[in-house]
């Protein structure tokens, strides 16, 4: 049987198509969300809260892009699992309309582990549009 | 059997060795173009045309770095899928010599449907030496 | 059999958590080296010469993200196989805190090659605090 079959795969890919509007963020949590789903095979990543819930134990490939549009904050970004912060990205230009913190990288992680992306530093007040997630299962373990 | 094996190992990677000459682009379909060949299993990427068809069902994974040089335009490139934008990414920094816009992504791709990067915006006349398109097949639907 | 099982299964993914002393990177190799393993399915990846050796031939995906800090200079970072740079990547601003040379793509490897990042210009006496290097095989050929 091939692990990539049956319960082997796992992907997602979600992109930000709206311009941000300021309460559509939770100052409390700093998750980024998305609002559009390209890839959601087996629905482990749930579109509201924007977190990617691990169905079984791998390796697993994330890689992210947010964009920063008209803001001449820096922002920092990270991938967190489970509250913790694996990967961070930077975008600190001040010139420039849009910029992207960007980052990728493949972590282990044990079933119902999560994933997603915390803003750390700055905001994103100008919105986050062209912003993308991505992850997929590598292999399991 | 292995989704890996036989058709299932689908892989392209290309990047652009040389500077550009103003006239090596199409201002008519301004799709950006590769003239060195790292990786192209199943040869589903054809060189001339720099397009990706995709030979069976399946979700893609696509990684772009597009680098604009000594050009102080904006530029926006975004990975095609049949003529629609998916995935956007930018490079708008005046004051640099080399600046890549870069993004990446999951797509589900149906047999035939083809993928390739576009210049939505701005130009390359300085070329854009160092940047790479690459993209695989995660797993067949 | 799959291809993922067994000696299919081969990633690694490593980060620098630390800034970067001067006397850290040996001013002869210029090989940007890691002190944070992620990921080392296989254990291919030398964490003290921060050299990947492919176990296996066949397709492999790396992605990495050299970041400069508090840094002027232009710094241009390729990812090299076997002594020869396949993809390279700069970061030039001159004026944020923090910026990443960022790239990424698929390469074919025969058993025993070296896969590592290379500093080819520039330097990062700042640190390269929060860079990645991830890699893992896509299919074997």
């Amino acid at each position: 049987m091939s692990v990539r079959s049956g319960s082997g795969r796992v992907a997602f890919s979600a992109s930000r198509q709206t311009n941000h509007e300021p309460t559509d963020m939770s100052n409390r949590t700093m998750i980024i969300y998305f609002d559009n789903i390209l890839v959601n095979v087996g629905t482990h990543f749930d579109q509201e809260s924007s977190v990617f819930l691990a169905p079984r134990r791998g390796v697993y490939s994330f890689n992210f892009h947010v964009v920063k549009a008209y803001n001449r904050q820096t922002i920092q970004v990270s991938l967190m699992l489970n509250g913790w912060p694996m990967i961070s990205a930077f975008a600190g230009d001040q010139d420039v309309t849009r910029e992207a913190a960007t980052n990728a990288g493949l972590v282990i992680m044990e079933k119902g582990d999560k994933a997603y992306l915390r803003l750390e530093r700055g905001n994103l007040m100008g919105g986050w549009k062209y912003s993308t997630f991505s992850g997929f299962l590598v292999f399991p373990l």
